[in-house]
C-alpha cells in the first residue's frame, strides 16, 4: 500500500515554520507496512492544492492531508476538498457537538466562525477531533482513501494514534516492513561503506540499506520488505550481526534510538548516575538527556553556568583559575566537571566551556573554540575542539561531541 | 520568480529525519523576493525523481534539490540528474581538489569512491563545496535553473549563503515580498480573527494575513508584495499598527522572533537579569534562551534539578518542604525560584516543577501537572497548569507558559 503526505499551509512555503508532522506520520504509516511514496507542501491555493491531490491519486492508495482547516480566511481545504469530490456542505452534528464542548471547557462564547468548523462536505465521513475545533474527514474515490486532518501537531498525533491508524490495519492486508538500525561513532560514512562493502552486496533485492550521517554519527540502516514478519526479522538479524561484527569499534548500539539514550541504558544497567556543568551549550545537553521517559533514573541534574559567579558559586571553580586561564579553557572545564561530581554527588559528569558565538571570539580562542571534559571519581579527561562560526550548530556538536566522549569513557571503564 | 525545492532520500520519507532545511531554504530565497511554490520530498528511486523533476520544471523558474549525494550505493541523484538532462560525467579538477583537502586536513587515505565523488554530468556548471567532498551542481535548461546540493544542513546552508543566494539575486530582477509578523499570546485564534476582522476585510489583494498558532501563542503574520519594497514596507507597517492598536493587550511583539527573544530584548534594555531553576523541563527552558546571540547580558544561568538532593543544594528548597508538599507542589516551586534569586543573584527567576510522564502520576496529580513559579526580588507568583500525557509536549508547553507568566510579570513591574 503506497501512500502520499500533502501538508497545506503558507507558513511551510514561507520557511515559517518546519514541517514535523510528516516525518512523524511517516514513522507511524511504516510501523504498519505502509510505504510513504511522497511529501507535498503546497500553499493555501485552491488550483495548487487540486492539482497536488489529482497528481497524488494517480500514485497513491491512500492521501493524508494536514493544514488549513482553521477558522480563518486563509484557511480553505475544506471548501477546496468539496469542489475536488464535486460534493456540497453539511453541518455535521458529532463535529458540532465538540466544538460545543471544547468551548465549554474553556468557558469561552461560540461565535458564529465555530460553529462553521462543524461544517463539512457532504459525502465525507467525520472522525470527531477530541482536542480541538477542527473535525477530521474520510473520503474514499475510485479506490483512493483521502483523510484530512488539522495541521496542529498534538491534534494529528492523537487521531493518527486513536482513529486512522487502526482503521487503516483492520481494514487492508499489509505488506511488512522491517527496518533495523545501527549507530556508529568516530568513523566517516566512505569508511565505513568500504569496511562493509562486501555485505552490503550480498544483499537481496528486497533489503536496502541506507547510511545517515550526523555530527560525527552515521546510522545505518536496513529495510526488508516482505510478506513474513517473522523471516524479515531474521534476515535483518542476520545482516545486522554480519555489520555488527566487521565494524564493532565504531557500534554505540543497535536500537534506533539517539545516542544520549543508548548511554542513559548503559548507565542504568550499571547503576551509574550522571550529572551535567554547561556553559555554551547552556542547557542543550541535560534538555537531550531529560526529553527521555526514564532518564531521572541515572540523570540527577546539573548547572547551567553561563556567567563567572555561577560557575564559582554553583560548581566551586576557582576564581583564579577563571582569571588566569579564562572560562574557555582546560582548567576551567577540568574543574567545573569535577565540581559537579563533587557538589552533585554522581559517578560520572560532562562540562563543557566554549565560545559558541557569533560573539566573543579572539585571535587564540576563536568562536567555535570549546573545551568538554568529562569526569568519574577516579579520573578526568579534557580535550578542546574547533568547531563552526554558527551559534546552533557549535551548540549541536559540542553536545554530539560531549556525548560521544562520554561514551568512550564509560567503555573505557565499566 | 517561483521556486520549488526537491529533497531526495527515503531517511524523510521513513520519517528517520525531519526535513529542516526545506523551511530554512524556503525563508532565504523568500527574503529576496523569491517565492516557493512546492516542497517535494521523493525517494532514492530513479523513475520517481525524473518525475518530480519534470512537474517542477512546468511549474517553477529554479528548482533546489537537496540529497542523495553521498559516495554510498544508496545515494542516486547525481546519475539521476545526468539521465534527465542528457548527459554523460566528466571527473571535476576544482571539485577533486576540494575532497584532497579535505581528506588531507583529517589525515586520511583518499579512496577510489572519494574521488569519484568529483564525477559530475558534463554539461553542469560545478560550484566547489568547501564543507564536504560532495559539489554542489548548477544546470539549465528551457530557462529553468536547476541546483543540486548535499542533504547536509551545514553544507547546504554555507552553499546557500555564500554561492547560490548571491547569483540568484545579481543574475534576476526580483518582486519584492514583505512580510510583517506580530506575535500575540493569551487569546485564541478565533477570538484574534473576530477582533480584527474589519481590518482583515480591507487588505489589499497583494497584502495577505495568516494566523499561525503553537502553544498558546498565535502568530500574525502580513505578507506584501510587489515592485517598491519601500511602499510595501509603508503599507504592511499601516495595518501592523492597526492590528497592534485593535489587540495590545495580547501583543508581545512585532518582530518576527520568539517569545524568549522578545523577553531577553525588553531584559536588556532595563538591564535586568534572570536565572533558571528547572525539573521537569529538563534545561530546555535554558536551551530556548541561551541559543540567542546576546543572551548572556540577560542570563547568568541556573540549576536542572532533577534529583531531590540537588533542589536542596542548588536551590536551597528545605527537605521538610519536599516531604510534606512533593517535589511538583506549590511551596517547592515556590521555594525553588526564590532559591534561584538568592543564591543565583539575578533579578528575575524562572521555576518549573511537574509531573512530564509517562511515569510518576498519581491521581491526586497526574502526568501533565505543572506547578510554575516567577520570582523577582519583591515577589513570587506561582501557578499550576494540567497539560496533557505526551511527555515532549508537557516539556514545551510547561517552558512557553513559564515564559508567557515572565513577560506577564515584566509587563507588571518594569
Amino acid at each position: 500500500m503506497l501512500a502520499e503526505i500533502i501538508t497545506i499551509g503558507d507558513e511551510i512555503l514561507i520557511g515559517q515554520i518546519v514541517d514535523t508532522n510528516s516525518a512523524w506520520m511517516a514513522k507511524q504509516l511504516n510501523l504498519i507496512g505502509v510505504s510513504v511514496k511522497q511529501i507535498t507542501s503546497v500553499s493555501d491555493d485552491e488550483q495548487h492544492i487540486l492539482e497536488a491531490l489529482r497528481l497524488a491519486e494517480t500514485r497513491a492508495d491512500l492521501i493524508l492531508i494536514t493544514g488549513g482547516l482553521g477558522p480563518t480566511k486563509d484557511d480553505i481545504t475544506k471548501k477546496t476538498l468539496a469542489k475536488y469530490f464535486n460534493m456540497g456542505f453539511r453541518n455535521d452534528a458529532a463535529a458540532l457537538e465538540m466544538v460545543r464542548q471544547i468551548f465549554e471547557k474553556y468557558k469561552r462564547p461560540l461565535l458564529d466562525i465555530n460553529i462553521q468548523q462543524a461544517d463539512v462536505p457532504d459525502g465525507c465521513e467525520v472522525i470527531v477531533n477530541k482536542n480541538g475545533t477542527a473535525p477530521c474527514m474520510w473520503f474514499e474515490q475510485n479506490n483512493t482513501i483521502f483523510i484530512s486532518m488539522p495541521g496542529v501537531p498534538y491534534e494529528m498525533m492523537y487521531l493518527m494514534d486513536d482513529e486512522i491508524l487502526p482503521r487503516i490495519t483492520s481494514s487492508f492486508k499489509l505488506p511488512f516492513i522491517v527496518h533495523k538500525t545501527i549507530l556508529t561513532a568516530n568513523i566517516g560514512e566512505s569508511f565505513l561503506a568500504k569496511e562493509i562493502e562486501e555485505i552490503e552486496d550480498s544483499l537481496p533485492a528486497h533489503i536496502k540499506l541506507a547510511y545517515l550521517p550526523k555530527l560525527g554519527q552515521v546510522r545505518l540502516r536496513l529495510s526488508a520488505k516482505g510478506d513474513n514478519e517473522a523471516e524479515l526479522h531474521q534476515e535483518v538479524e542476520v545482516y545486522a550481526k554480519q555489520i555488527i561484527s566487521k565494524v564493532n569499534k565504531f557500534v554505540v548500539t543497535d536500537e534506533d534510538i539517539p545516542l544520549e539514550k543508548a548511554i542513559l541504558d548503559l548507565m542504568k544497567s550499571k547503576g551509574l548516575t550522571l550529572s551535567t556543568a554547561e556553559s555554551c551549550t547552556g542547557g542543550y545537553i541535560a534538555h537531550l538527556i531529560t526529553q527521555h521517559p526514564g532518564s531521572s533514573a541515572v540523570y540527577w541534574g546539573g548547572a547551567v553556568a553561563y556567567a563567572y559567579e555561577l560557575k564559582e558559586s554553583i560548581l566551586g571553580v576557582k576564581e583564579s583559575t577563571l582569571n588566569t586561564f579564562g572560562a574557555v579553557s582546560e582548567q576551567t572545564v577540568t574543574e567545573m566537571a569535577e565540581g559537579a561530581i563533587e557538589h552533585f554527588k554522581t559517578d560520572y559528569a560532562i562540562a563543557v566551556s566554549g565560545i559558541a558565538g557569533p560573539d566573543g571570539g579572539t585571535e587564540e580562542k576563536p568562536v567555535g573554540t570549546v573545551w568538554i571534559a568529562i569526569s568519574s571519581k577516579h579520573k578526568t579527561v579534557a580535550k578542546v575542539f574547533n568547531f563552526s562560526n554558527k551559534r546552533i550548530q557549535n551548540i549541536e556538536r559540542s553536545a554530539a561531541s560531549a556525548l560521544a566522549m562520554l561514551l568512550n569513557v564509560l567503555k573505557e571503564t565499566v
